[in-house]
């Protein structure tokens, strides 16, 4: 029987985040059902509930960075069991029978994967409501293991910033020595920052705010260029051997594809949106790469987290009180945050 | 001794190009001096005569694409003797000691490649001079062995428009059963067809022009795209192993973006200006790469002539008189022509 359970969402995107009333699937024999404990606020939560990108449907319960502990498993649930500390990311549900699926890059499914939230659930007639509630049913395959071993609110933030930024590095084998730039110091860059730096790259900043480099010192930084300053961007020409573009607005990457090495690659994670001109001698002088990249799969999720696991890395977050939401989304669209939110969801079930 | 020979050049932007002297320099003991029988006619001949990149210097004596005969080495040269059929590209000098050339890629030679022409002679006071002339003196490691079983006029274009097909090609290993995109038919993009297939892929011409079809057909497409036929453009969606865009001008990259497959690439050859705003989100969703190539070096230009002389490759050529040169730049500006001009130097040596 599905159950009903209090979440925060919106009716429209020009309202604010109130609570309401959700409707969550009985579990079925494969699935896992989780207690809330931390959701972090990422960007997209924001894009979403205002339909920024034009697919939203109403109700809309964001949420994709989700932390909790399972109170209830599926009879064919064979690696969960009560008890068990565990996290959702961005994905609950794919084909799993795809070419990407069979890549372990559900992210990509040719079917479409099903998003935490504003997607079609596969096994009820509802949309999926996101981690902004008290507690979530989802597929077996797409649960992760947290580390017991760290800070458990600071993980939450892992489940998209951390392998949106996790993923690029892995996957285009970033080893030590390797001179990395992450640019864009937010939520996405500060954890470029520690990931590119336990990896043991040589770890640049690139950030047009000089106020900035202190933190991103203190985050595992070797060295700050600032962007703006003509000089400095110079002095790096040609020097890099990756690149992770975390700025989630409109820029011009030219500058960046001059500090790229020879058969270099900068990837794109945060702009979705048309960038400036892009001059395509910066690409053919040097035989340069721009790609992009999305999230991660579910095998290399666990991997990230078992990763910070060993590394010892989590977030740098703020814990807020579900009541508090729209005041967050305010100061994430002004950049108002070091460098995550994350919901207490005490906060919520208490209410 | 220096000497003074017949070449065809300009003395500024604004003129026209006209017979004229320049002096060639006296041969090294590494040097080959080659009686130039045909030279193509190459779009960038054009861009630097006209001192549209802005560092042109005159008098500028375009050419290099260029076929000749031997007829005399220097006391060291190894490789060659005086009858030889050989070929001059882009380049006739490097360092030879960057990790560039070392790694055989001296068109990205760190202390800057000399180009054939509108260059810094290395052994002498002068620019370099291109293959508008009767001969060139050129060192060694910088010339090219010619197969001697393809019709030789037609070859001249391989050593620009064919390398810099060929290279992308070969660097991101299209092999058999690969579906391979050629965007834009001209001097580059049907070379690309003929490598393209010559290597077993699936081969697609991508163009605006719907009269281009039998033509591409005939240079060995399998089929043909109009790509500004969205609906023909949307059967393709995430089906290309790999795309090849000649375009030599401003133009928006985010449809053909969308026809790429998850984690493949589409390199830039011909636009060495800002194209129109990509998006973001078009290399993020799918993994997708855009990057540039450049010509090629000098061991992967010897292997793509030989690949030409196995496979039968050469460049469709139009033949003009050195005389009518004038008149070839107006019809390239106006893509009259299938598909290179290839001056016969007879005109020019008998003039």
């Amino acid at each position: 029987m599905s159950e009903k359970i209090k979440a925060y969402g919106t009716e429209a995107a020009d309202k604010d985040l109130q609570q309401m009333e959700i409707e969550r699937r009985a579990i079925l024999k494969n699935d896992v059902k989780i207690d809330i404990l931390y959701c972090g606020v990422c960007h997209s939560d924001i894009h979403a509930a205002k339909n920024d990108w034009g697919n939203a449907n109403y109700p809309l319960v964001p949420g994709h960075e989700i932390i909790g502990k399972v109170i209830e498993v599926g009879a064919d649930v064979k690696n969960y069991k009560k008890g068990d500390l565990v996290g959702v990311g961005c994905m609950v549900d794919s084909c799993k029978e795809c070419s990407a699926c069979e890549d372990d890059l559900e992210q990509f499914c040719e079917k479409g994967m099903v998003g935490t939230y504003n997607g079609k659930d596969k096994h009820s007639r509802n949309r999926t409501f996101g981690g902004y509630s008290t507690s979530i049913v989802v597929r077996e395959e797409f649960v992760l293991k947290v580390p017991t071993n760290l800070d458990t609110k600071a993980v939450a933030p892992l489940l998209c910033a951390g392998i949106t930024t996790y993923s690029p590095l892995n996957h285009w084998k970033i080893k030590k020595g390797d001179k990395v730039g992450i640019i864009g110091l937010g939520g996405l860059g500060h954890m470029g920052i520690k990931f590119a730096s336990a990896m043991g790259a040589e770890t640049y900043m690139i950030t047009t705010s000089e106020e900035k480099s202190a933190d991103a010192k203190k985050l595992g930084a070797d060295d700050v260029i600032i962007s703006k300053n003509k000089d400095e961007m110079k002095k790096h020409t040609g020097s890099f051997d990756f690149l992770l573009n975390t700025v989630p607005v409109k820029h011009d990457i030219n500058p960046y594809l001059q500090i790229l090495k020879r058969d270099s690659t900068m990837v794109m994670v945060g702009a979705i949106e048309p960038l400036e001109p892009m001059n395509g001698g910066n690409l053919i002088m040097g035989r340069k790469r721009v790609a992009g990249s999305l999230i991660g799969g579910i095998k290399e999720t666990q991997e990230m987290l078992d990763f910070c696991g060993e590394h010892n890395i989590t977030s740098e977050i703020e814990m807020i009180d579900m009541q508090d939401i729209n005041k967050a989304f305010e100061r994430v669209t002004n950049n108002d945050v070091k460098y995550r939110f994350v919901i207490d969801m005490k906060t919520l079930k208490e209410a």
